[in-house]
């Protein structure tokens, strides 16, 4: 049986539908009936329920973007840096292994010579380079909580999105945003993602970090271009000069740009479609809000 | 009535000395019977009670030294960057104004032209300037996690120490261990200090931010020469090289030495001894352990 936490989240409901659809036994556990964000708690549970396998699809986002984190710093901290170190205080007791689902909002822009930042990298978006949002900056954390824990896998999701139109889609967000910051990224279908980091488990690969995006990168210009294509742009889209223009006029932190290598997935068999393609692919199946 | 958090601690302790010492009426809440940890429990029982102040000296510092807190970092942010956002929240809930003892062992060095750090110098020895242990680094998360709430004193102490032998005692310390690092820093004379942080209360003076160490600073050489004038050298002492020996042989985490500005204290009325003449005190009335 898995234990999934954060399962009413954007990431953890992608987690139960495909636990569902594979016929995977699990439960998802919600903080108002076993409070999982104290330690003794979650290890009497676990003891309990003996799970062979937890995933922690809990944390702090801030709704409805990263600008609200910067208005609730301590609880921002605790559900991205603190309850990892508690998951995995609470696993090691019990001696399972488990998986967190990270962000590689952890990097901005890309290596030197224009490609993907690797899992060998150390972050350049955190508290450490004092450059980031209050966001980043714990999930930066997060990482370091985990660093010399064994037995769990790290899996760094970047803007999720799938064909299914949402708040938390990034194509939705695109589709609804009034003007756009243009800039390259890497990004994760999220179906593709639970699939990929779930086979992670499944084929016990090596624990540690990995980058789960869809390989390549866009442009959010390349990515409107798509949707505009596919016909589903509600306006003409229209973009902000540039980053100081954005900062200015629309975001109160720093946001997150960044190219990711996923070689490290793809080198121990777990394959995502080319980020192309899987955009593609979600817009000609396109499943409106309504 | 005054709440006392984190009584048992080594500050905490010298809280309570002082209320009884002056017949303050007040109540040292333990986490095991009241969970103030937890946001909804703490402002229950600030409705239920009706405090006249909080004073927050529950802290994770790390023992023996903050070496303990690299292997403890999801708890150490806990108690000192989250836990004061929770406490902060519960304080606004009920109304009532409160006060965080905060640390000085956020910056390093001094200013560069020798004077001391004063309030608005941004901390130089955190997550943010990349050079800090990890307790150095939740304790200034936990300024900026308190940075725009009102009606709080943040209170930063330095490197404790009285004439009552102990091992979380500055000059303990000194007697003790089998080799010194040679540094400059300003120190807080645990009495005085509690004392100069209840006058903020007491007097009602701005909210804020403020340096509560005894005037001036001293080295590690002059400090282990007054133990050795005043007898109470249980050894010759002998210092490191330098720090990069200190930190080879003795530490696994840098350590903050640092000079600090008091002014701010003194601009409004509360004043603390010289720091030479406060340290003579305590070993001319030393206290030993047993």
């Amino acid at each position: 049986m898995i234990v999934l936490l954060g399962g009413s989240g954007y990431v953890g409901g992608a987690y139960q539908d495909l636990f569902k659809k594979r016929g995977i036994e699990y439960v998802s556990l919600s903080r108002s009936e076993v409070d999982y964000s104290n330690e003794k708690i979650l290890t009497q549970w676990l003891k309990l329920h003996q799970p062979d396998f937890l995933i922690n699809a809990a944390g702090y986002t801030g709704k409805p973007n990263v600008d609200a984190c910067e208005a609730d710093k301590h609880n921002c901290l605790f559900g991205n840096a603190v309850l990892p170190g508690i998951i995995a205080r609470a696993c090691a007791e019990v001696g399972i292994s488990w998986g967190q689902v990270s962000s590689g909002c952890i990097y901005s822009g890309s290596r030197p010579d224009g490609t993907g930042f690797t899992e060998k990298d150390i972050p350049n978006f955190s508290f450490r380079t004092n450059n980031c949002s209050f966001y980043s900056g714990t999930k930066a954390l997060g990482e370091e909580v985990l660093k010399d824990e064994e037995n769990v896998w790290v899996w760094r999701l970047r803007i999720p999105f799938n064909e299914v139109d949402s708040p938390r889609n990034y194509l939705s967000k695109l589709m609804r945003y009034e003007r756009l910051l243009d800039a390259s990224n890497s990004i994760s279908q999220l179906n593709e993602f639970v699939a990929a980091t779930f086979a992670c488990f499944e084929k016990q690969v090596p624990f540690g970090v990995y980058n789960v995006t869809n390989p390549g990168h866009v442009t959010t210009r390349e990515v409107a271009a798509l949707i505009e294509k596919h016909g589903r742009a509600p306006h003409k889209f229209s973009f902000f000069d540039d980053e100081v223009e954005f900062m200015k006029k629309a975001a109160i932190t720093p946001r997150s740009n960044c190219v990711m290598n996923a070689d490290k997935l793809a080198n121990v068999g777990i394959h995502l479609t080319p980020v192309r393609e899987a955009i593609a692919q979600a817009l000609d199946n396109w499943v409106p809000e309504n």
